[in-house]
């Protein structure tokens, strides 16, 4: 595990963030400070010029609030309703890859604050558990469990079983990485994922080292369709989110398909520019 | 005082505007050397990431005057009338909080300076004179007293009472204030409101040290609503002026529930971005 | 003289400009470099916050050329007549003030060069030269005369008369400055008109010491109306072009009034922000 | 070839790309490391403000996908056919003039690059190769001869012939640079083409020692006119693409005089700004 060690001093950023932070640009900047610059730029990169990473940003400062006044606020709520579960704003924590690359604990500690803070994490393909080792993990947090799917069907079939067994409420089918993205921040610092990361919800015929984010794309199962979307319908008894829908007509195709919702994303920017 | 002297030099502010300021700007540069720097952090600046103070200023570039030519301009006038008083302009001293924290003289010098330009001062609740005290003060000068509304209903009649004993000409109601902003700026600063400092327009339940400007959203009753307003239009015997009005709907609102006038205003994007 | 050398040192400008300049720009640059801040900020300056200035310079950027080709382009030719008067390009050379101020040769030097390159020099009031001075050191150059219109009447005829008995094409009336601007740039260099400056085309009444820019505001009649502009049609043998126009009713109105040509024209952002 | 040597060290560049160039922009930086200023101003610059050069870069930045998602991508292609040639990607290399000055083995080695990336290489008329030497050296490669045409008419015919003799594939008249543009850059680094640079594709009454980018304007015949791309027509056997067309107006006269494709192109900025 020492290969780990170097990416994160937990002590630091607790110690920091304790300090300093007001708001959630601190944050990144202790991170920068924290982390190693590969895994920085791996979690704060984009693809490409990231031109779209950018724009994602832009694209907030175009929202503009319309206050109304003289209007009895003395009890407010953000509390939502998410595909049956309650929850305490309508911000969910994304599933996002590798969280023991920056804390050691990873997405067990991060699964257990997003249940702190009323909302529900989703667990990513991605991350060093199980959705049971994760379930023993934060077993008050709502989870929802995000899906890349491998050529190995009967792997992601077992998968979905084992997420339905453990209490999750979703499943969340990713589908706007049909292949990885140029990341030029990762070629740059030469990322590569430490061997000593374990990545169990990979099929093992792709449980092999991995040299670069780039190589993920392997994981990715080029050939899927709406019918395979279909396929998972009848497999999972949960319900399925697809997430990375970006035009009106696929969100209709989504929803006859099988699709109990959709996620607009454009992945954060982070695989295709 | 001690520890309200360190916030102002008056003299060097007093020489160095002599010297060097040619606008507005210049003041803003002069004040940051002459003031601590939270003080000066409060006074200069917004909510949040700013983005509203920022749009406040970028609003007034894109007013474009449409000039015409060989018309007789020996004799103009920029005079106007507001709530039947006469002004030299049509530009009022809005209500801005603690003066004292930037000059020992405080709002009884920025009142006769309105005075002496020929418009309104408007006196804010949260300052350190009473509306007897400034009309002593400043006897020339129109004035106007802001208002932010305690749940102290009888401290509230008996406020707008001395107001309108003491000559003012109208008063002010804020209505975009029910929360009290997250100023990062202040954050940063651990900006405090000095306890030396006096609060007389406040309630006895609260007028206790007060740590920081967000603070102060324990002044305002976040229960008001319209109602309201027409309780306070039959308890002023003064023209009521609703500061805070962004929208067509509620300035309709306003009028049908008792408003003289309104304020369009985002509280100078001090409170909410 | 001597208070004058110092603004600028031709040599100076003739090395540099043969060495290095390559466009407009550039000449810019030279120019600061060789002339007194206070003369250079009231040459290149505008008033205000210099909006006015930097939107003119950003229009041209809004045009843009739609070229056609296979074309013969053997002979081109960007000759136009103005006024009946043939010039080689349709730019003609402004009238501008005090060209003493940066070179000692000033006005007759200028309009040696408008001549040679073909084009109409306007001959500023705010000159050191009067017309018939100036048609002697440039004989050869088409002359136009541009007018501020001073409160004495008799003088503004002669003035006028000596123009057209000068040999000049028309006569610019210049409507944009009812007001000397506050230029911000002028009042921190304390930019003064040298005691030693000539300026014959001003009446008696005003030819005093001058401290600013803005006490050139004097000169200006601030009562002159659209009758005014008739009795000018009747004084004057020459056409008349009323300089400063900004919007379609006041070109109408100028027509009506007896111009025989309008110049669009914000004063270069120079007095009027 | 001395003079020659120093505008380029091919190893420099070889060893730096093979580090550290991760994009496009990357080899700008290192040919700027690379080569001499003035070739490098030559290559990168643009003409007069180099506002068109900015545009066209921006211009890319208008241009948004709209992705469609679970779309069987397990076999992607982006051939296409242009003029009835194969290429692997609809992006041919545009014809560039010199390329001796960057490498020694100029336009073969780049033309052999092209073929090896399966798209057309467009051979200029300002090379260092005639049509049938470029042939020799790469003979594996699509080509397309870019034609400036000169006033000699029967250099120009023989041209043409040599090249549909050679294998080449269409000719490009170029008609967007009637005149050398003002290259401000080239101007500021007194670059000129090297005397020992061989350019045998201009006509002997032209080929002469040429100081700057500028004189090159000389090779270009300013009377041609649609009637002139007829008399082409009619001489080449290949098919002809007109290069430079900025409106619909010209694309319509280009087809109706004989073109069988045009090329949208400001000559990329570099000659009209």
């Amino acid at each position: 595990m020492d290969s780990m060690r170097r990416h994160a001093d937990p002590a630091l950023i607790a110690q920091s963030t304790a300090v300093n932070a007001v708001n959630v640009a601190d944050f990144e900047v202790l991170a920068e400070r924290a982390l190693d610059p590969s895994v920085f730029g791996y979690v704060a990169g984009g693809a490409g010029d990231e031109w779209t990473l950018r724009q994602n940003r832009e694209a907030f400062d175009r929202w503009v609030l319309r206050p109304r006044v003289l209007v009895d606020v003395e009890t407010v709520a953000t509390a939502a309703t998410v595909l049956d579960t309650e929850v305490s704003m309508p911000i969910l924590v994304a599933p996002t890859a590798f969280h023991r690359l920056v804390h050691r604990e990873g997405e067990g500690a991060v699964a257990r604050a997003a249940g702190a803070a009323g909302t529900i994490f989703c667990h990513s393909t991605l991350s060093s558990v199980r959705p049971a080792e994760l379930a023993a993990a934060a077993p008050q947090t709502a989870r929802w469990f995000q899906l890349y799917w491998s050529t190995d069907r009967q792997f992601t079939r077992d998968l979905v079983q084992e997420t339905a067994a453990s209490g999750y409420g979703a499943v969340v089918l990713t589908v706007d990485l049909p292949l990885a993205g140029r990341r030029e921040r990762d070629l740059r610092t030469a990322f590569a994922i430490p061997p000593a990361l374990p990545l169990p919800n990979i099929s093992a015929g792709l449980d092999r080292p991995v040299d670069t984010a780039a190589g993920l794309g392997a994981i990715v199962d080029k050939t899927l369709t709406w019918a395979d979307l279909e396929w998972l319908r009848d497999t999972s008894p949960l319900p399925i989110v697809v997430k990375g829908v970006l035009t009106a007509e696929d969100a209709e195709l989504a929803c006859e398909h099988g699709a109990d919702a959709v996620v607009v994303s454009n992945h954060g920017g982070r695989q295709l520019d």
